[in-house]
């Protein structure tokens, strides 16, 4: 039984990660922080975890993460920065669900994230967290950067192609739409049910920090800068990321589903979906699938991409990293099938 | 045309007011105040009017508002009281939509607002602006109390019973269901979209300031205080009240189909629906209709009445009652019909 | 492993059913059946499944049946009678969802369903599959009729004073709210996410068929009939059963959550929350728990029980039913946790 | 006052003519059809329109219909088709809601409605009723096609650069979002609130009837074929269309604003919002507008569009015609706001 902590679990995703942790068979949640509601019962704010866990939130104590195996941040970006050097140098292994670590380049970091980054010496050996990418780096990893919700639906659904080294005529345009919970949980007019309801919007329209960080990842898996257009929006939904990605592609329609079978045939957690599937968001809601649909007319491709945010997109993939690292089966712990409806 | 103004404007109670206010044929709108948003587009703030007004909010200055004939608050409770005899005293007429002056006992007010009451020489002068009681009052007022949304719908389920002298053998339950537009534009983790869809509860049992109100209202119209308990609830939608309210009364059914028919026949925004109809919210969503459902067996009933929280709840009752103070047609600027999906 | 069988898988309670049984450690899920579908993939229907299972939907087939250790109904009203007898005379233990062996009268049966019961004499032997109280006479039942998801959550709410004793001075009035998914997957346009979002309405006042379900047990367990009017409301959201119960009664406040503790406590799927507490439907929703919260003013109580309708309220108490029938643990395969958000 | 007709009152856009109809000043709605609910109530299907028409359906009439000054066909495509000649032939002017006129070609429409096309000799007659490119024509017009609800949004969106001769580098991507009342009152599994909610996803990938409608005036409006990727969602929402449209263009950010400005100045119907606005679906919901975002990076442009899919993308749009024809002012009957919340 492997200890392990969290910083930062007041939120969404501290959250959904609490609640993986709590019924996963090979860990022991040991410590939870929130510095503003330290001392207070977890299952007072996650009253879904009622009788799930006598856990507080407690202050942070490095001393007492110290003790922990690995400890995860999912606290608000530029927070687990300042705090995982000293893990690391104590021997814990970290994994952050925030950006601090997920791009390899401090001045791009800088630019995106609005000051200088606190341990750019870092970024170089944090392990961008996406096994079906680095499985093999993620096993002995120290850091891991887990990736943002949109660039793992998004990037799930470009590798197989960029990896082969097909390359798209014009721009690659990911048109995403989201839940509200991407957003997490704080009290801002703008995610009021009765800002958010029957409603839908395109926000950040060039100028999401996810951007940097799908372009980073499709320029090292297809060994060029392919030119991305990213537009994020927000769907009336608590969970879910559909990615509906357009390319150019001279490839024939029997190759391209095979080159998605075999690079995903043993992904326990990616589904291709039969030919003519318009995967939704429900279906993989609550649990750490990501499912595909496959759809082209002549040249022109459209993928589809469907992943719980708070899942696949954060928390799941996270503890899948965790698994990894703890050499125990990887989908331990995250058995959870959606539910319909 | 006559001119009026609004001071809190930034809520959805006082934007929904303007919605109304602009398109109203008698009246100008020609002073909006919001103390946080002063200075900037109405339109910014609530997008819908984008195109329908170049009105800013600005500062409250109670020299400029004295120049209207009729002003109405839409602020939280407790502001009103403290300058309204100011305009009172320069000859304006007031509406108030929260509930300042809505209770006539100064003890009663302050034992459920938390604070002494700033002007309790105007309770007994104010009237509570609920026209299908007190239209005739309402017409001559100085200051009206627009009444809760909560009280609008039970109210008007009891008037022809208790007016009548129709008593409950045990209390009246009001057991009431409302969207969360109710709660208002406030920037609260309870009221995230993420916290409130997919999930209904009860709140504030037994404790809810609409109860002294009900009770109020009750006691004036049946001669005697009834028993009431009132629970309300929050749904996960906009807008909309439900009042599902309980009481055993020894009538007949055609009699008290006739008493409702009677009461009702005459007033332009209720309705009461043929016998075995079930009401629902979206019937009369951005209307200022009350549909209203008879059921019984035996001594039992139960009566539905629903209403949209922020029109005939409040917005909508508010111009219905101003109509009447200018002597204009009653449903002037309340045409609005639901929509339908 | 036990193997266990289903009859009529297509609609939201078989669904939910399959996606317990598949997760389920001691049960292995042999045959679904359904008249429409035969022949098609069940993940076909319920693409959450995907990958999950191979499975398909077959035609109704006794014999085929019959080499199952038990065997789930989740079929309309008026078709497990016609063929559960037989099922039964081979030694199957059955546990019927719908309604056909609930009453114990056949002819109430007769009066509420609309046709002449198949099996009448059945009735008496039928088990009411509600653990909490018929938990001894379940483990050795051959036939179990699972409750209602409105009897469940307005029993849960009253059992502890009933069996006590205490009786409500005045009807006992439940005002209960459920998700849209308790009326099914049919396609009806009432259904419609047109019709049913953003709105909310109360349906069948006095005429609900819960009714019968729900006063036979509460007179079962407080030896006399007591008076119960019980109102059903449809609410936007996809699960989630909200009991508000009023009753009159004698009672210390101490004693009562006393009362409640005690008659719990061992209970793992019912939380007795702490006092003032206002239970939310999305905190039981996906889980097999039901929340409770008293509340109370003189001799006013208000009772608030929440559970997910189709878990606790459908397939998760027929699970639990089976888990004391085949002696494991009564909580195995029932272990899910709600989701926040 | 003009007299109307409305054949197929029973669908979703059929209720939204009804209502904008019945309060537009101008005209008398004297005939509603319906096959299924004649003799009914007309109030009975819209509950909405309780007290504000005792109208019922009635069976088709050539004869009855042929006394109006116009007809609108809001009936299943393919239906108005064989009704409309014989209107025509006795002077009544139409406008057709539904798809049968729209497409210049006989051929490409029976390729996409899988059938021969009734009258195509009508074709080339009928104007695309799209008041913002067609004015002119649509006042002398005996037969209106009134465009779908995708193209309306997506046409508006890029009309001021196609006018002027800009052309896509690539293909023009129209990656849009449909509420689900675009998919009309049909008792259907897959529309029910079910599985409507809390879920998106894409349909009819390269396969929906709007693209050849989409593309036919984007061709006119060009004078070339531009290539044309269109991909619809379905969002849990009532109403609301989304455009998100990409394309590549060599313009200058100012000119492309002022493009837009210049085209849209002078139209009631047509906001474009200030720089870096994202419309939201919301602030346009009940209303005739469509508000429009310009968002640019180099060549790379992102155009955001917004409409009701009731309103400006059907009924709204069917009556601004219908203005035009009977030369009232176009924005009569229209004046309608939306809501917030």
């Amino acid at each position: 039984m492997k200890s392990v902590g969290l910083v930062g679990g007041s939120g969404y995703t501290g959250g959904e990660l609490i609640r993986l942790l709590l019924a996963h068979p090979s860990v022991k949640l040991d410590a939870v922080t929130s510095r503003s509601l330290a001392g207070q019962l977890i299952s007072d704010s996650f009253p879904n975890l009622y009788g799930k866990t006598d856990l507080r939130f407690e202050p942070v104590d490095a001393g007492r993460l110290a003790q922990c195996d690995l400890v995860f941040f999912a606290t608000p970006n530029g927070v687990a920065m300042k705090l995982v050097p000293e893990l690391l140098d104590k021997g814990v292994r970290v994994i952050d669900l925030a950006a601090d670590f997920r791009l390899k380049d401090a001045e791009v970091w800088e630019q995106w994230y609005g000051e200088p980054h606190a341990c750019p010496q870092l970024l170089e050996q944090a392990v961008y967290g996406l096994p079906e990418l680095n499985r093999a780096a993620i096993e002995g990893a120290q850091l891991i950067a887990a990736p943002g919700c949109y660039p793992t639906a998004t990037t799930l659904a470009l590798l197989p192609l960029l990896e082969q080294g097909y390359q798209s005529r014009g721009p690659i345009i990911a048109d995403v739409k989201s839940g509200v919970s991407g957003a997490g949980r704080n009290a801002k007019v703008d995610l009021l049910f009765g800002e958010v309801t029957e409603s839908l919007h395109a926000y950040n329209v060039f100028a999401h920090r996810h951007h940097p960080e799908i372009s980073q990842t499709l320029t090292q898996v297809s060994g060029t800068a392919p030119e991305l257009v990213f537009v994020p929006h927000l769907v009336p939904m608590l969970r879910g990321i559909h990615a509906t990605v357009y390319l150019q592609v001279d490839i024939d329609p029997e190759k391209l589903r095979e080159l998605f079978q075999q690079r995903y045939s043993a992904e326990h957690f990616v589904d291709l979906l039969p030919a003519g599937s318009h995967p939704r968001t429900r279906y993989v809601k609550g649990s750490n699938q990501c499912q595909i649909g496959l759809h082209q007319q002549g040249n022109q491709l459209v993928i589809l991409s469907v992943i719980d945010n708070l899942v696949k997109g954060a928390a799941g993939q996270a503890v899948q990293c965790m698994n990894l690292m703890f050499a125990v089966n990887e989908s331990e712990g995250l058995a959870g099938t959606a539910q319909l409806p």
